[in-house]
Formats: C-alpha cells, sequence, structure tokens
C-alpha cells in the first residue's frame, strides 16, 4: 500500500471543519488504524475563505467552486460536506466517482434520492461511496447493518434520527413549555437551524430512514414510501397524557419487514414506553434500535449531531478506505438489490394514541367510545380531565373537556376512518390528534 | 476473489450449532454480503458426534481432534469455539495461524492472555485473527472500537460484559432474593454454569475488560492489572440501600486513561445511577459505553450471551473476511502496541458506598463519622435503618443498626485504610462493605 492517502474535502462549516481538527490533532492515531498510511488533506473548497474555523489551511489548495476537488491530482478520497439534494453536492459526488475517487459523504438527501445512481457509479469505478456520517452522527449505524449484522435477516428497525425534534420533545416535556417556544430555544442554541422545516417536519429523519431501510431490508431506497409527519402536531396537552399513560413522546423512525417481504417504513410522533431505551434519549441525543433473525436485540446511541461527532464518523469512513477495507455503498451489489415492495398504507397496523376535546355535556363521551366500538376498536385506557392542560388550550377550547385515550392493535385505516367520523361531529368534538403508540 | 470460502469449525455446542444454522438459513444474506462469495463448512470438531444440534452435519468431514482442523486442506477459516485460555483452543488457534488460516473465535480467556502471541502469528502470516464475539455477545464492540472509533483518542469505557452477573444481580433487585437463590434460579435457565466460578468471580467480564482496553486505549493486553471483585459480597441489603440512594449495583467493567497515559482498569459490583443506560440492562443483556475525543459518548447494547446472538458476531467476522476485509487482531500493529502502563492501584479515586452494621449504642456512628472526617472524606449522604433488611441478616448482626453512606471523591487507598481501621473495631462495627459509585 502506498504510504498516504490524500483527501480533497468540499464544505468547511462546523463539521468540516471538525474534520480537519481531528485528522490534524488524532493524526498518529488515525495512521496507526491505517496501518501506518499518513491521511493528508490537499485541498478543500468552501464560500469563505476567511473565516475562523480554530484551524489553519495553510498549504492545503484552496478552490472556490467545490466541482474543482474531483480533478486534484491524485487525490484519492473526496469528502462531500457541502449538503442538499442536488446542487453542488449531488453534482460533486457524481463527478468524484467518474473520476475514480472514493467519496466520503454526510449528505442523506443527496444519498437518499441519488443513491441508486451513486452506487452505480462507485461499483462501476470500484470506488467507494460512504455516508455513515449522514446517519446518527457518530453513532456507527450503517456500519452495524452492513457489517455486524451481515448474516442476519433484520426484522425491524426503529430510530431516533433527528436530533432537532428530540430537543424540542425533550424540551417541551422537561420545560412544560410550547412547540414554539421550545423551537426558539432550539435555534437560539444551535440544535435548530433558521428554517427548521426540513427536521420538524420529518424530512430529515425519512432520509434517513430511507437510508437504514435500504440497508437493513436489502432493497433500493425508496423515499417516497416513507409516511412523514412532522412533531408541529403535539402539543403539551399531548405530553401530559402520554406521561400519564407511561410513555413520552418522540419523533420515532420505523422500518418493518411483513410477511410476503413488504416494508413499512414511517416517521412520525409516537408515544414510546417510559421505561425504554428510545424514551431515554434526551436531547439532541440520537438512538436506533435494530432486532436481527440471530442477533437478537441491538442498541446503539450517541450524539446525533454536533461537528464533531459527524466528523468522527467521516473519519472513520476515510480510515476504513485508507485501510483498504471495502464495503458496497448499499450493503451488496445493487444487481441483487429489488425495488423497494411498500406495504400498503391500508394494511399498515398497531396500537394507537387518539386525543380530542368533547362537549361538555351528557353524552358526548357515549358518542366517541360508540363510534370506536361500532368499528370494533377496543380501548385499553381512557382519561378524561376537566381542565385543558396549556393557558392557550383553555381558551381556544372553552366548553369542552380533553379526552385522551389508547387503543389495543388495529388497522390504521380503520383508525383514520373513525377520526374522520368524529372529525365531522363538530358538535361532540374538536382537534382531535392521532399518534401511534410503539409499545414493544 | 475466488467465489467460495471455506471454514473448519472446532466445538458445536450451542454457539458452533447456531453458526452452522445461520450459515445454512441465512446463506443468500451472506453470501449477498460477501459479493457474491459461498461460505461452505467444509469440516467440524466437537466431542460427541451423534448429539442432536438442529442441524445436520451431513457431508461435513468429522475430525475427534479439533486439531486436524488446520491441516484440512484448502481451508480458509478456521473457527474456534471450545474455549479455555489453553489446552486445545489456544493449540488450535496458533496451529491454524501457523499453517495461514484466518481464524474466528470466541475465546476471550485465550485472547486476554495470548493475544500478542496470536497477533504475531496473524501478522507474520498475513492472516486475520477475529474475536468479536468473545466480548457482549451480539454487541459489535470490538469492530466499533477498532473501526467506528478509529479516528478518536478514546477516554473512558464502561460496561456490563458477563450475562450470568447481570442476570443475578437484577434477579436480586427484582424477586428480592438471596445470592445464593439467584445463582440457583440462573444455573436452572442456563445463564450460569455448573461451576460458576468464572463469571461469578469477575475473572471472565476481566477477560473481556482486557481486550476492550487493549483495543481502546492502545496498548497490549494486561489481564494482570484488572483489579478484579466478584459478586458473592452483595447482600439484599446492599441492593436497597443502593436503591434509596437512587442506584442500581451492577457487575461493572471499567477501564480510564489517566494524565501520563496510565490505564485504570477494573471489575467489580459497583453503584450506577438508576436513570443511566447501564442500570437498564435487565437480565442477561451487556451494555458499552465509550467516551471518545470527537466520537462524544456512544453506547451499545444487546443479547450478551445465548447462542444465536454470539453466532451472529462469529458469523460478521467471517462475513468481514470472507468480503477481504482486514484489519489488524488488536487494532493496530503489534510494533506500533506499547506495555500497559497500569495506574497504581494507590493513585485510584472515585466516589464509594460504605456499609456496615454499627452497635446499637451511644456514641457509635459518632465514632464511624469521626473516623472519615480524620481521614478527609466527607460524606454526602448516610442512610441508617432499625430493622435489618434479611432474616438471615436480623440472627447474624442482632444488636447492631445497618448503616450505609456514600462519600464524595476521595482516594481508594484512603477509604480502604479507614475501613481497615473501622473492622479492627468490632465493638463498634461489623461486616462491613466497600463499593465503586460511578455517579457521571
Amino acid at each position: 500500500m502506498p504510504e498516504k492517502v490524500t483527501l480533497a474535502v468540499a464544505g468547511l462549516g462546523t463539521v468540516g471543519s471538525a474534520v480537519l481538527r481531528q485528522l490534524r490533532d488524532n493524526a498518529d492515531v488515525v495512521a496507526a488504524r491505517c496501518g501506518g498510511r499518513r491521511v493528508e488533506v490537499v485541498a478543500v473548497s468552501a464560500r469563505d475563505r476567511n473565516r475562523d474555523r480554530g484551524v489553519a489551511l495553510d498549504g492545503l489548495a484552496w478552490h472556490r467552486d467545490a466541482l474543482e476537488l474531483a480533478d486534484v491530482e491524485d487525490v484519492d478520497i473526496v469528502v462531500e460536506l457541502v449538503g442538499g439534494e442536488d446542487g453542488v453536492a449531488r453534482a460533486l459526488i457524481e463527478k468524484a466517482l467518474r473520476a475514480g475517487r472514493h467519496v466520503v459523504t454526510a449528505n442523506k438527501a443527496a444519498c437518499a434520492h441519488h443513491g441508486v445512481a451513486f452506487a452505480e457509479l462507485a461499483q462501476a469505478g470500484g470506488v467507494q461511496l460512504r455516508f455513515e456520517a449522514a446517519i446518527a452522527g457518530g453513532v456507527p449505524v450503517v456500519k452495524s447493518i452492513k457489517e455486524a449484522l451481515a448474516g442476519n435477516r433484520i426484522r425491524e428497525l426503529r430510530g431516533i434520527l433527528n436530533g432537532t425534534c428530540n430537543y424540542i420533545l425533550t424540551n417541551m416535556t422537561q420545560s412544560r413549555c410550547s412547540y414554539g417556544e421550545a423551537l426558539a430555544e432550539a435555534q437560539r442554541l444551535g440544535y435548530a437551524e433558521a428554517d427548521p422545516t426540513l427536521d420538524v417536519e420529518g424530512v430529515d429523519a425519512a432520509h434517513k430512514l430511507a437510508l437504514l431501510s435500504t440497508l437493513a431490508f436489502r432493497h433500493r431506497p425508496a423515499f417516497d414510501a416513507v409516511q412523514v409527519e412532522g412533531i408541529k402536531v403535539v402539543t403539551q396537552e399531548d405530553i401530559g397524557f402520554a406521561r400519564e399513560f407511561g410513555y413520552e413522546i418522540r419523533l420515532l423512525a420505523t422500518a418493518r419487514q411483513h410477511d410476503g417481504n413488504e416494508i413499512e417504513q414511517w416517521v412520525r410522533p409516537a408515544l414510546v414506553p417510559r421505561d425504554s431505551l428510545l424514551a431515554h434519549m434526551q436531547n439532541a441525543r440520537n438512538g436506533v434500535s435494530l432486532r436481527g433473525d440471530f442477533g437478537g436485540n441491538l442498541f446503539l446511541a450517541g450524539d446525533g449531531a454536533g461537528g464533531e461527532a459527524t466528523a468522527s464518523a467521516v473519519v472513520a469512513d476515510i480510515i476504513d478506505i485508507a485501510a483498504g477495507r471495502r464495503v458496497f455503498p448499499l450493503g451488496e451489489a445493487l444487481s441483487s438489490l429489488p425495488e423497494c415492495s411498500a406495504l400498503p398504507p391500508s394494511r399498515s397496523q398497531g396500537c394507537f394514541y387518539l386525543r380530542l376535546h368533547a362537549a361538555d355535556r351528557a353524552g358526548s363521551m357515549a358518542a366517541i367510545t360508540r363510534e370506536l366500538a361500532a368499528a370494533e376498536i377496543s380501548i385499553e385506557r381512557i382519561i378524561q380531565t376537566s381542565t385543558p392542560a396549556h393557558d392557550g388550550d383553555a381558551q381556544a377550547h372553552a366548553g369542552r373537556l380533553p379526552v385522551a385515550l389508547l387503543t389495543h392493535e388495529t388497522r390504521e385505516e380503520v383508525m383514520r376512518r373513525v377520526l374522520g367520523g368524529l372529525a365531522e361531529r363538530r358538535d361532540i368534538v374538536a382537534s382531535p390528534l392521532l399518534l401511534r403508540v410503539e409499545a414493544r
């Protein structure tokens, strides 16, 4: 093996800067893990050359245009940290792979949408495409599925994959603040971006889930098959009810294999038992639970965001490549990966949390429970309180009483039909909310 | 690459049988993860040929003498599942490596004691020695340290690494039974062996810790440097006191890097906060927490024992080798691995739990707290109860009152000196017990 491996790094934000710092500060460790090969950054690209990044850029070739990095002579690995589904990031990944460079990226959006095209280019060029840093920051979930559980048929995976949403939900739980207040605090602390849409609407977690499902259930990425619901619907009242039932509300990403190889994938706020490991994930922590047919239940947790944890995953991918370890980008050869066979939403089933505000008069509870009984939905527990949990709610729902219930397992379609029926009866209920309950 | 990889498997107990079943049942998955190469078992060795293992041995060459497996022509990988520090297991590993075969093993005792010799043989022969299955069953902690955290300086690792001890301690907590009763139940359920010595005295966990410390802190294995204490000292009374303080008692394996690169390694029953992930590990679950300078806190948990989970790790190692992925047995080249520089026990410090039975008369509590104060040990919390927690205790300690306290951070040496002084004053205290408290 040659005595050094050379890198070009596109994007010097918090992650890119941390990658440069880690490669500098831990150069001895990195070289030892690569069998003595030095890992050397030779070129970089970023918008602003003069920003203070806590790391000197002396001696590195600077390129205004990130795409030029694919052309730098003798570069072994291009590290793409620009981000975004298309644009420069996608163009750079494709150009670098075509030029026979290995690519390491933290870009979940581009990989979820263009993973097949990237994998084709990588396989054709005999180079590596790695994206450990794209999912759950410093938690090695990609490696664990592709390698550690390689001999398993995976049955189920569940994860808390978005640090922003988890910060907001745990802060709403601890500080009893509203969604808006928690979001503002997350933005102030740098946990949420100025435009938090991709995070809070669940799209970021869905990108990650689409990739994990690909690796775990051995199909091509199918972002459009992921059912997505954001966290804005969750109120302080729901968090209170969930806790009374013994649960916490988390933005949960779930993928399951059903009979006939059909895959169910969803990202939505859901109730998880308060004593579960997933409920244990506070603030920006990420956690993933995997169930394999031989390996059993594996749980991985760590810092899901932040420059350093993400850099740690980028550097691990670089070291794997530098040490000559190869793995298929999507876990196995594309030729053997079928399209994803998605479970039709009509066949999805589970337990549910239903919250609504019932008219404060005789018969309204009876009407609600009758609707559920007519649909053969059995109620596991029900709570009715006489005071709304939050001042804002009090004004909005004067004369109505908050009710929350948990159902036994039922088809989601049936549940939604009942919900639709109840929502139409505005004399009886207002503002109903339906969430999944993941009890196991 | 050739189209198949051939194996010889020594030891067909619960793990070996599960390896054969997994390779048979999941042959398609395994081949796909190896780029289409088939993984084929060609020879096996075990004591009893005719035992029903739930898997057919037709077509496999049977060898009475496991050592013969190293000589079977065209075998690529020898899988050693015989177990034991020396004897056949060690001889087979060494012979196979000398014969240019890769070796996959679940043998923590042999690797902890002879890891350097094995690694030398593997490096000299240009073959792989892998032992993921030796530690924490199906939890990929070896891979996570060697590869996923490869670019980190690891600062600390803590783990619950012995399923037998964890089963006994969690059962004592849940069922309020004695150590003896919990052990008998563990034996009945197959969680503990007929002779449980290696497990309950902490030796098995110490083997595993010595290996993890090697990988994490980049030194040669130093089993003798691990301070070991078993779980027999823990009584129902201690579990009750710990819970009153907000802790659970677990057999904890800890390795830490101190200034000057000195490594502290110990396995002992310790108090961990009840709301920590480690306290969450019930029954035979294993969990490991790692702290890297860039990756932050990583937590891994799963089934630490059982044939299938361990087989899953063996098969993952086989797939890594079959796919051509190489990694140094001890994380990096032996030439760069120094001997372990162990922290002298006199410099170890932490917080402590002290339990004793004080004479039921005026002045005994004052004498105890005065001894601690004289040694400048400050007490964080103290509980004195008037009734012993257990009937057996009541008879043994009639006229004495149970006292438990937690200290602030202090040197262990100082704490032991005080303890020795107290133990000598039999008129004041009886049966003192000292445990570490791991609060962070």
